[in-house]
């Protein structure tokens, strides 16, 4: 059985220009590989509507599931969950549902609801909203785009929220070993231990460590007894 | 006049499975947007051979430049040259000029240039090299696509080999105001001088410290004289 795939649209020119390091993508993608659910392919686009519609289509059509990042803010640049509705031809607007929740949040704190504020409720119609524990702001899910907010502390918050929810497959177990010799020596037994166990997935990333070459090598499966026997024979090759 | 574009293109199942967090991008995004090269965008896919060249030939066909890091090395899942050169209906196999110069390096090694060293000299045709000054092995240049390693170190001397042949547009420069009070409190206002400065983007990028909300208001443009003028402008509209 093969899991369910997904993919992730970064959304800001701030990451493009290099302002801003990303930290989200990495965070999903371990979320994601625990939770059984393979990330496939991941997309970063500036706040340019065309790009992003044109991005949350081709994805939505491709993947399981969608996860987007960023640009659900109150400021103009906050262009997201109108591209969202735009992609799949859906009706929005600011929502009860999502007004009441921030109206509640903003009479508490004794600030006020303004304009920019109601911007954040904008919701397509047919959106099912993503709690948003840490400010409130919801994201939301429309048919399998599950869209969240790029500032990582909500970020992971809301992933929290999603990842429950979806049906994940097994989640993907992975072996390293380290060994202390180049690629160059290590690649020809390798390929051969790879090709001999079509059923796992066998990486091999270099370092270089006080002027000695050495590789990880990480093998992934979902068996974890068919991922231990491959070990041992790994090591014997190796040794 | 606009600026030359460009696509990133990340070459890796280690990144889309968390194992390991990508760093090339943040780093060549900084680089190309102090060369007034604009990134637009970046893909990121695994070891799938139909994924990467179907990338390649989107990002080549839809950007002046297209940067790949990854999968050039030794092993069975180094497969980015032959991917590119499919892309590009390009033979490909062991170059002279590249063996030759990994020949001369593992000769003073006294190392073996062995079946699976020869696998980093696989150059398509008509490619130029990118030269390696860390391991030797070369990246290329294939039509608008420069082929480089995904080791950070290698990747980014290479893009320090390659940048100054590229011809770039007026550098982005950028202008940061940091105001503390939450960004539904100064999106109104902000959106305004957005509008009223069509030749300067505007971007929002809130934060939380201590408690107090804030936000780092960042103007970006291509000339100083009227990026400063701005500066001077926004700073009173949230003084």
């Amino acid at each position: 059985m093969t899991n369910p795939t997904a993919a992730m649209l970064v959304i800001g020119d701030e990451i493009l220009s290099g302002r801003t390091r990303d930290a989200n993508m990495h965070y999903l993608a371990g979320q994601l590989t625990q939770a059984g659910i393979d990330l496939t392919e991941v997309r970063v686009v500036s706040d340019d509507a065309p790009a992003i519609i044109a991005a949350i289509k081709a994805l939505s059509a491709a993947y399981t599931h969608v996860f987007t990042s960023g640009g659900i803010g109150p400021t103009h640049d906050d262009i997201t969950a109108d591209c969202v509705a735009a992609a799949f031809d859906a009706p929005i607007d600011v929502r009860a549902d999502a007004a009441a929740l921030l109206q509640a949040h903003y009479d508490s704190k004794g600030q006020e609801f303004n304009t920019a504020r109601q911007r954040m409720a904008r919701i397509p119609d047919g959106a099912t909203l993503i709690e948003n524990p840490v400010s409130i702001a919801p994201g939301f899910r429309m048919h399998n785009v599950h869209v969240m907010a790029g500032v990582p502390s909500i970020f992971q918050a809301m992933t929290a929220s999603v990842l429950p929810t979806l049906t994940g497959g097994a989640p993907l177990l992975s072996r390293t070993l380290q060994v202390l010799r180049g690629e160059g020596d290590i690649a020809g037994p390798l390929g051969e231990f790879a090709q001999q166990h079509p059923d796992l997935s066998v990486g091999s990333y270099p370092f270089q460590t006080n002027g000695a070459y050495g590789a990880n090598l990480v093998v992934r499966g979902k068996d974890a007894a068919l991922l231990d026997a491959a070990m041992i024979e790994l090591a014997q090759i190796f040794a």
